[in-house]
């Protein structure tokens, strides 16, 4: 066990609950935390629970549920696997949102759909099919279909204006009952990529995710529920490098008995290392596989078919798989 | 002189302010309605003023300034003449809008960016500077800079949300001292295809625009002054067949002298015949040129370089020349 | 009947075989030309056969089969009528193909991807699978799927080359065994915009299409044999220009009894006339529905589903309802 | 100096030539290479030339000279620095090719546009203007212009053709009399992201590059000259990975004045441990800045602007300055 966790290490908080659970429950169990797993045929389900200010103090996360789907066939182009991952989506989507069939949702694609590994959210938004409008036109639609609103802002960078501003004064004008984010996070391991998604009804928080958003999108800032999607496409390029000198490290005290090396660094030291081999950019450095972008299609692809048939009861799944 | 213009005949409102002039003045002076013109090196400036309710009335728009600028330069790739064009046009803003160096400004790109024809808007967006979240972050970057935030939300199709009641929204949040909008519009004449900027301080009215926005974008709405830079880049399937049939009956007056075919004409049997033209899409159709997209590449270039400079007097001219 | 049609008034060929067979068949059959119709649940298929000399001359087409699907479900969202669709249309492939399972094939997209209604092309080409390059490192995958390579090399105007003889050189290095080529096509007729997809054993005629190609694109010019798949998704502005006339001259003969108007204008009068109309652009003008972006995005799911399960004997068509 | 430099390591050849030297020259002169190097305002440029077969043999790579531009303006958005940088690449592309005013040219962006990092090649194509098409409609625009082609034909993985597979050809059906290819390359060191432009008379190697495209494109394949333009924009993960374990030995043997950890590490050790750091994903990672998208437009800016330059004679440069 790492007795210096990276995000500790960095100050970067990790964007998945489970890597967190995953560093902390090997000290033993976590009070006011609790882990429950499933399986399922193409992964593992689990469920953590922050259930009070120990759970919270631990493992730097707000109260409340964070579902992870982990799948190697998210990976893949298995649309067999990809329609049963659906399916689990969906009903996860709708039991953290338990809505009546009259509520509205407002769908949230947070980040720059110029750069791939942050564009999940903009792409999956652009699948959604938007139908606040056109009951304003035709009533008689609303059979089977619930009020859905989209939006896909772009990075405050280009916009000038944050994402929480633009939902905030969104949600107060047109009162949806509850606000969906999806949103591209940063892994704290290379074997997530694209291969995890995170479910959580606290929102998103500030500094996470892959272009550091400030201010928290979460129920107290919004006013209504926030339900949190998000996939792990890029891993801080600090993590491999931190990698690399434990396992260096773990290589010196084998083959030379009386070393010490890692054990006797200590985390300040790490830490320049770290910041030495970085330097040129702050930090700001992503590692992201050479095939993002076909991974980016298949997540899209299952998230918004997940986030449709969650909303509207009257979609037939059968339809669903011919979702563009 | 046509006795039933179109505009009128089909309910469609013309959304330049010069054509509806060119229509009306044929019948003499128009009461409440004074136009000056000026002519620079590459083209004509109209500044049309609508000034009270007799003026409103005449034309159909409500009372303001509206200022067109026309240029054949504008549909070339002749850069020195665009320099000229993208001078002058900034000049014009910065009389329009009268701000002071600390006024903010919300931009706004309105209409389909998946649609050439309708996605100036959005592309002009792109190219400007939103420098508010900046600001925050690095206040000492003011120096020259206007606070300025920039958003294209897409169009309600897509969002379900209608333009205005985001602008609305973000307005009340953000609380710019002015909005600027930037759209496609709808011309009456083929001849006006990208060779014409509309400028007006009355906004955006409902109905107008390739994409028939519903709500108004103007200063009564938004609580802000509002400047609307449009540009024509469709043409009404209409206006085509109306033109034909105007031409058609001419040349049957002329080749038998006894017949008054046009003349005779009843207005709603000219709106029968062209509906019957155009019913298979219930007349939304669109009549564009094929090089429309290397004619929007030109104009985004040019009001992106206007907006620009007249917002920020830190930026050089000779720098924005470089402006991508 | 109208006895000066469009396409020889205009010197526009028009690309739909089946509309040139509805104007020529209304003077009785037509020598060296059969036409069969079959109707199925959701539209009727014609196949016209261009037999002979005398078929060549009268239709101004290129001996060989010419397939009409039409259907008004593909203008629709129905996935449900999409699937039968793509079930037929990739019978048809299938049947013109009649390609060993060995066999080799490169597809190309033709057209503009950055104006909407020339980007079925591109867009379908974007969601083709290529084999090709996959083969040569891993043979074991040929199971099931056939070589296929994929390119989309975008317009001439951009390029500097005619699409042409990129096919050409492209053709004489890798050696497929046929070519497919995907278009958008111009109608002569609102009612048939995004609602028929032709398919044709005689490949791409010069002078048709939206951007107006000059090079035949044939078996002849390919030395492999060439299946074209076409939509129409505009009409040429004169299309409409032509039929406002139509519908005015029948009005005044109806309303005045002893005028001929129409019958007596001599067809070098109405090609002034829509010249006249349509002048500033030259009659590079296309009329489009304002939605055009939304049909071809179901355009694109049925041509490239038909495609890949036509190609690849090892796609389940259940797996291939996933295809993005 | 680093006896096992990373790219004897890891199989990875180097992209800059700059880069290899820099390792080499620390063991003192390299025999058949020779080096020049020239500061100007806003940088340096370094000229290598690989004189003969000890040269080639000790850089591994081809006979020829590389040209290394490098300045700290490249990532910044000073267009009167972009304006000199434009002037000094135009004349260093012009002095590489040494063209006839007559010679045509091909011009090939190579990459991936859907993934930021690499689609620096196929934006740039974008940006030029291919006039062969045009001077064979309108011969008399010849003036001041050279024929130009441009093909930007997408990834081996899209299309299921190796680009140098299509370049050949192309170039035995166009017959141009020189080519050039924009991609974008991997660094060795994070600090010359996007501010190194590297131009190489000797074309583009097997392994290098992004995307690692498999066959060479030279002169030899090519059967013309082949200039190629590269800037670094991702360090392959492994790099990092590499730099961490240098950073963490050296300071293991400061603090421990007995230990010689890294100097005793073996080659094969070393290589062991980054394999199992990058294990998820083959090693197929890549780092790249936050921001990388912004980078990537000034690129693309200021190399299509010095091709531009510099193969049109007639283009006025203060024209050219308006260039989108």
């Amino acid at each position: 066990m790492n007795p210096y966790p990276l995000y500790q290490l960095m100050g970067v908080p990790l964007d998945l609950a489970l890597e967190v659970h995953e560093i902390l429950s090997g000290e033993g169990e976590i009070p006011g935390v609790s882990l429950e797993k499933t399986t399922f045929e193409h992964g593992v389900i689990s469920t953590i629970r922050v259930l009070d200010e120990r759970g919270e103090s631990a493992m730097g996360k707000p109260r409340g549920t964070y579902v992870t789907l982990e799948s190697e066939a998210l990976r893949t182009v298995d649309r067999t696997a990809h329609a049963s991952l659906i399916a689990i989506l969906s009903d996860t989507i709708k039991n953290m949102l338990d809505l009546p069939d009259t509520a509205s949702v407002l769908c949230c694609g947070i980040g720059n759909p110029n750069v791939i590994s942050d564009a999940l959210g903009p792409m999956t938004a652009n699948r959604l099919t938007a139908t606040r409008s056109l009951f304003e036109i035709a009533p008689e639609m609303r059979e089977g279909l619930r009020e859905v609103s989209v939006i896909a802002p772009g990075v405050s960078g280009v916009t000038g204006i944050e994402t929480a501003e633009i939902l905030e004064s969104l949600i107060d004008r047109i009162k949806p009952d509850c606000l969906i984010c999806v949103d591209a996070l940063a892994a704290g391991s290379l074997s997530r990529l694209s291969a995890t998604i995170q479910l959580a009804d606290t929102g998103i928080f500030p500094g996470s995710g892959v272009g550091s958003r400030r201010k928290p999108i979460d129920r107290q800032t919004m006013g209504v529920p926030v339900l949190a999607l998000g996939v792990p496409t890029v891993v801080h390029a600090g993590v491999i490098v931190h990698q690399a000198m434990e396992i260096l490290t773990g290589h010196l005290e084998e083959v030379s008995s009386s070393s010490q090396a890692y054990r006797d660094l200590q985390p300040p030291n790490i830490k320049t290392i770290i910041d030495r081999v970085l330097e040129p950019f702050d930090g700001h450095l992503t590692v992201t596989p050479k095939d993002v972008d076909e991974q980016i299609g298949n997540l899209v692809h299952i998230i918004s078919g997940a986030i449709t048939t969650a909303l509207h009861s009257g979609v037939n799944p059968e339809h669903l798989k011919w979702l563009p």
